[in-house]
């Protein structure tokens, strides 16, 4: 028996997620039944991170055991084949030791978000980016993300359904930059709280619009409340870059 | 009457091209559709350049006349209003001069071609790039096409339905560059041929994948023959970028 680690990239507008669900296709579903027709076997891929229904990934991490010897370029060639035509494509394939998992082994995950910020709608890019029509301050922005950086507790920017045990998570570097009309924020972490991305970039959204300070934010993040936190930005704006091992 | 000149992004995807044709919805189809409602007029908008189905536009430039005075921002937000949910975007409009004219006015017209050149297919960006499984080598495409910068006979590589009076047409400029798994090709030129963009980056490819040379494109080129040339590239990586008014 092998362990594979598959990196993964998909645009997530037709899914209802990266997890199996009764409502509609999932990323895993999808997945799963591409590497059942490749490998005769009914198995189970594990995740580095379950995106929410409209999220994308650059480069999501799986992993899953095959019984039968396959070499890298078989395993990334026939699961693409198998997944057309869906918008999920297998970047590379590599065998890993019995004790990698995707979820558990990452140390690092990067997730992107993108702001279109004009006047006019959303026109190539639906579905890509989150379309805000009013002038966003970016370095403001960028100014209030830091309050944010460092270990602290979420609370106030985590899902009510979230299920993680701790809302204290450790952001390792927030950037917000502007590139003409766009405005895109990168964040990394040893792992998220449940919407902590897309609450974090809603909050923030109110700071490039001046209607908050970075003051405010650091008030928000101090009252352990998710009341007391911004909106949650929508998931078409957000992308799951990629994720480090040890 | 005012004559208004508007800027136009578009994702061609789902069109049969800029033009109105009984197949299908046409860009400007939905274009003078938006306008009549806004307007309560029915007007013709002419366009800088008849996109093909499924070539999109960063900035397509059209113009119209109207009787009723309006603002700039009425016009842009009005047919936005209107053109919604289709992803074509009126991305500016002003007041321009009576004898403006958007194809005939035009000193130079921009198009960018992004080819994914990776072996995994096309995940986010479907219908976005063309996708070439094949290493290419962008430095010998790059070299390969200043032997079409100038102004020359551009026969092979021009459609056999194209109804421009003459062959003969001059580049300004043509660049190719990788940009990670992506090569990109700009092209700057007064006016161009029917297909003579998809042409010259299908023959490019050729080079690219290193089955023709630089030289092979000049002989091509002097033959001065459609059957000469190399194939058509598909509309899906090409962008019309935008339009120079003296």
């Amino acid at each position: 028996m092998t362990r594979w680690k598959i990196t993964i990239e998909y645009d997530g507008t037709p899914y209802v997620g990266w997890q199996c669900q009764a409502s509609g296709l999932s990323v895993q579903g999808v997945l799963e039944s591409a590497l059942e027709k490749f490998a005769g076997q009914n198995l189970r891929i594990t995740a580095a991170g379950r995106t929410d229904a409209g999220v994308h990934a650059w480069g999501q991490v799986g992993h899953f055991d095959l019984d039968k010897v396959r070499s890298a370029d078989d395993v990334r060639d026939g699961l693409n084949y198998y997944l057309r035509p869906h918008p999920i494509v297998v970047l590379a394939a590599e065998e890993v030791a019995p004790d990698f998992h995707a979820r558990l082994s990452a140390i690092e995950r990067r997730y992107r978000y993108r702001i279109l910020n004009r006047r006019p709608p959303v026109g190539i890019e639906a579905n890509r980016v989150w379309h805000v029509p009013y002038a966003l301050d970016s370095d403001a922005m960028h100014e209030a993300a830091q309050v944010l950086v460092g270990t602290h507790d979420f609370t106030s920017f985590r899902a009510s359904e979230c299920q993680a045990k701790s809302p204290i998570k450790t952001l390792d570097a927030f950037t917000v930059s502007r590139l003409g009309q766009e405005v895109e924020l990168t964040v990394r972490a040893r792992s998220f709280l449940h919407h902590q991305v897309r609450n974090m970039v809603g909050t923030l959204a109110l700071v490039g619009r001046g209607k908050w300070s970075a003051a405010d934010v650091r008030t928000a993040l101090e009252a352990k409340s998710r009341a007391a936190g911004g909106p949650t930005a929508p998931p078409d704006g957000l992308y799951f870059l990629d994720v480090r091992y040890a």
